[in-house]
């Protein structure tokens, strides 16, 4: 179990830097900046790399959502969702502390919004709440499907931790406008603890979207693999 | 049958809300945008996502060019045609409301062509009905055509996802500023559907073309694995 | 041996259809365009999505300057290589005659460079006729290195498709602003042939630089393969 | 122990050539150059490239600090570090004059930091040398935690070279506008021979934080390994 929340600790510490790292050092550099495609592909080269790296360990889940998709779905122990999910905020908040200090060192410094997500003013392309839940919950849905699908006995053996990782691009490159994207209710706790900006106020959104519809998913899968025909 | 529909109807659902998504909310964002790129990899990342996620239910075909070139190759049976086909129109046009919800909370909302595909003054780029037919024929016959000889028993095994995908990411790299890029009827027509333009008289290029395009691969398939020597 | 010839010819169709296309067609387009990251994402793709759709038909050469290589390191018949060759620059001809037909519908038609390679005044960034030639040999060189690699009995199975379409991705990467990037005979002959530049007197330089850069990489990989310690 | 040396020196010559090339010839190309992003696939794709394609004769370190922590965490014989780290110094300084004589050809020819890395005036976005130690040692860290996680013998078969190489690229969406990247002594080496600034004087910094993170990443990743429960 220590073994287990270690790798969640550093797997999470991991999608943080590089995913909200990228956001806030390279996306929008003059003329050369990565831009939002650069970002979508940064955070789904964190959950390759670590599904990869220490997916033995812990199963790389990075994410409470993901955690708690898993357990409703039956494949992880309810014993442990507690301790994964401490794991991953502890993780979380620590890699946002490395951020604003590397951060801080810029020629340029500005903390504002932090790769944090919002809704309304908060938003990049000014969505409403309404957009915004729907948004994140229906992406959070359909991770979940994925995930749920690529780990089943029946999907081809060594593909899992790459279509995961890409699929978390994918839901980056639809939806970085809407949201600032989050799907992940540790990755937005531990931007909006430093964001200079009402974030916090608004995080109760990328906590409730994302578990619902991770739990969707959880009982869409759980249905579709019993129908007989 | 009724799995496969489910799985069907949720992969075209998501290969809308991913690919014309994207397109939508993310590719022309001020300075930042993904651009045809982004959008190109999208489209392909929801191949990826579905043929390793939802494969062994459904086959994942997402579009009735493939189901109907899989069809005439003898490699899907005849009597699910019509019910495939009807579960991805229906997950495309459901995919299509759900996008015009949550565009609709935009801070600058706007339908415009929402995502259509199209000739003349429809085409990103001014292309010619004769242009766009022969562009979607010809992209359409060598996507069945990797479909086919990725499926071979021959191919390594395992690829047949990712090499897909990619070959859908492929065709939109070149296509989108001819077309906008269809290939798939079904993701055409959902988008003819809310396009505020003149898109719905265009869509029977959409139909014909990647339908003869998909005919066209597998006899040329057929052919190729006939030949003695 | 008709097989191999009808996947070469179609294979090297492809190759230039969708690269040189992605290039004619989308890199330049205002705003949204792919760019050079595009257009190099798009040759490799056309590689990988042949190596596994076609490669176990013909092995999918697509670049009489592979086909030299493989053949020099004993890897092909020496019986096939003129077939081959001819089947490779015969695709090439058809899809940029197909290139042509589709872009002769644009609404802002311009034939120009076709996508052709070139030095001097020629190369995109205006580089010399003596690093456009060392680039070209260099980067073949490591094309084979890298396809002599990955086919070799000690390397992971099934990856070989994949690499070596990313491996011109990279090549492209590095070289369009140098020469446009050949390192393709075929695909240099078939854009010369149309553009209404001076191109096809530039040619030698991407028939001879590929293909002694092909000679040297099997040279050095079957010295590597030999040596005991 | 020649031919393991002959793979080093190929390899690293590939990966100064093909990352450090993409940047110096492509990056800021005009309208359609490939940025920050192109230049990191470019590296991460140069270690895929190898990985598969050398990684069965040498291993394809490339990089000093990949050898020194694999040595640390007991994957690679003492004896060897040395001449491994020579002949990957020597691949990339090879590396850096064919650059050099590639880019003296340019119609604007200009030398500049020859992308080499740097804190202060020489960081691309004016990172303090505390911030660009603190990345380099925190990003080389979890490449290297990457790299002995996928060579494990319980993650999945034969994705660990696209794995490492994607975790390059990932490392580069980050940093580019920190340090311009090294994670790579021997990268930083070659370039600051090259550079008309005071990269030389700064190159310390790309030595000791790398081989720093390296050294850590082994030990916290045998400590895990060794955890019972």
């Amino acid at each position: 179990m220590v073994r287990k929340m270690i790798a969640e600790f550093l797997g999470t510490f991991w999608l943080v830097f590089g995913g909200c790292g990228s956001a806030l050092f390279a996306a929008g550099y003059p003329e050369l900046g990565i831009g939002f495609a650069g970002v979508s592909l940064a955070f789904g080269l964190t959950v390759v790399t670590m599904a990869y790296g220490l997916g033995h360990i812990s199963g790389a889940h990075l994410n409470p959502a993901v955690t708690v998709g898993l357990w409703v779905s039956g494949r992880h122990s309810g014993s442990e969702v507690g301790a994964y999910i401490f794991a991953q905020i502890l993780g979380a908040v620590a890699s946002a502390s490395v951020l604003f200090l590397v951060l801080s060192g810029a020629g340029d410094f500005q903390i504002g919004g932090f790769a944090s997500n919002g809704y309304g003013e908060l938003s990049p392309g000014g969505y409403s709440l309404f957009s915004v839940f729907l948004a994140e919950a229906l992406l959070t849905f359909f991770f979940l499907l994925v995930i749920l699908g690529v780990t089943d006995k029946f999907a081809p053996k060594g593909f899992a931790g790459l279509t995961i990782g890409l699929a978390l691009t994918l839901i980056h490159l639809v939806s970085i406008p809407i949201s600032n994207t989050s799907v992940n209710p540790a990755r937005s706790i531990s931007q909006a603890l430093f964001a200079q900006t009402d974030a916090i106020s608004q995080l109760w959104v990328f906590i409730v979207a994302p578990i619902l519809g991770a739990v969707l998913a959880a009982w869409v899968y759980k249905y579709l693999s019993n129908i007989k025909e």
